[in-house]
């Protein structure tokens, strides 16, 4: 089942998108992951073609994972780690799809990453890697827009992950899928740039959820992204990035 | 004036304090912050014997600066940065004043940083220093807690400074106060263990509002820790740990 927040008729509503149809809920997309029986509302049905999409979640916290793909390590030719090594995106950093990525002034270099990402439905604290499914909403595509160049001279990631519209989150939540085994991909003006598949991931979704729920509560809405695969590259304006993962779909965007 | 958040008779209320006397406001701590006329709660006063204190703001991000004091950085034989180095707590980090720090399982070494925390009253995006006093509501006490070991061990400081608990703020924000000439100190069970003053803060609250709001929009709430002077150190179960700028007051907490 496809998940997802849209406006429509000027206003915000959240539906179930079968093909190119919207169905509107009575609730919102965080209500309708934790319901057993989804309530639409009668007779609210849209085509794709006359809403906008918006992004399903609107996060309290994006904790974004760093290396995390095997091939990517080798690619680097860096180890594998110990632990993941996080970061965090704000709030204000969230677009949907179709939307803009806004190139900041202070950056001459940013960068692309496809990335796989778990929704969190449920507050979770200290859970086990074997509990972790029961508090996975879903899963979407994000992009970890990235100032490169300010990342190097940084050293701490957060300057360069963090500007207004550097993480693109949709364009819906994917709620019956296995993660194990998804093709991950990314085309710049529509040549293939990244390709993997989330069995490469050096820690799995239920150890991440572990991990980081050890650190801090997360919260219906929050957003893991997982980490990128190798093939990570600059984006200019005028560029169209769209990432995909198998089983959801391609979250596109624009680079401004 | 001393805005706070604080809970009586059983219920969550915001106020201004005046001694030992807390009068209960008509509206919340922010909508207060950016309001000419206060109004108030008629015969709603309480003593602060009978209330416990809440963090002052619930922000959606609070933006901590690394190395922002002279003579810490003389300490560490450190170059003065360029720029600001920053990095993100996320909300569920937030505590207030008198409660207690837990101690994460997975860290040996829990550290306190007294700090001088910007409180941002309005949205803010693309402010220059000359205008920031507009968007800054007043200033709190903050205490950047940090998991020494895990902070050395990541490299990335994100899992080192993001447990819950360890973004205590508080207990009040001054309405009224010249930022530019304040002690600040810390004392672990009532001894001191660091002075400095915010004049020897190498980029002053004004440039820090520009600088990070070049980066991400400031939400009303939102905080700025902006780093801490020398003398950081550990703490272990049992301490109580006082952080104070002069002009606000004494920000306590229990180690548990």
């Amino acid at each position: 089942m496809k998940i997802m927040n849209f406006t429509a008729d000027g206003k915000e509503k959240a539906g179930i998108m079968k093909g190119e149809t919207i169905t509107e809920l009575s609730c919102s997309v965080i209500e309708a992951l934790n319901s057993p029986n989804i309530e639409f509302k009668e007779n609210k049905v849209y085509n794709i073609k006359n809403i906008a999409i918006n992004s399903p979640v609107f996060p309290s916290k994006v904790i974004c994972v760093g290396l995390n793909y095997k091939d990517h390590a080798k690619e680097l030719k860096m180890d594998l780690p110990d632990d993941p090594v996080i970061f965090l995106k704000p709030p204000t950093s969230v677009i949907g799809h179709l939307d803009n990525i806004i190139y900041p002034a202070s950056s001459k270099q940013v960068d692309y990453e496809a990335e796989f990402g778990i929704v969190i439905s449920k507050e979770a604290r200290n859970i086990t890697g074997n509990d972790a499914e029961e508090y996975i909403g879903g899963y979407t595509v994000f992009n970890d827009v990235t100032a490169r160049d300010l990342q190097q001279k940084d050293i701490q990631w957060t300057r360069a992950k963090s500007f207004d519209t550097f993480a693109p989150i949709g364009p819906y939540i994917e709620t019956e899928l296995d993660p194990s085994n998804l093709n991950i991909s990314l085309k710049l003006n529509g040549e293939y740039k990244q390709k993997s598949n989330t069995k490469n991931m050096i820690f799995n979704v239920y150890e991440l959820v572990e991990f980081v729920s050890d650190i801090m509560t997360l919260k219906p809405g929050d957003i893991i992204a997982t980490g990128t695969p190798p093939g990570v590259g600059p984006m200019k304006i005028g560029d169209t990035v769209e990432a995909e993962v198998e089983g959801i779909g391609i979250l596109c965007n624009y680079v401004k």
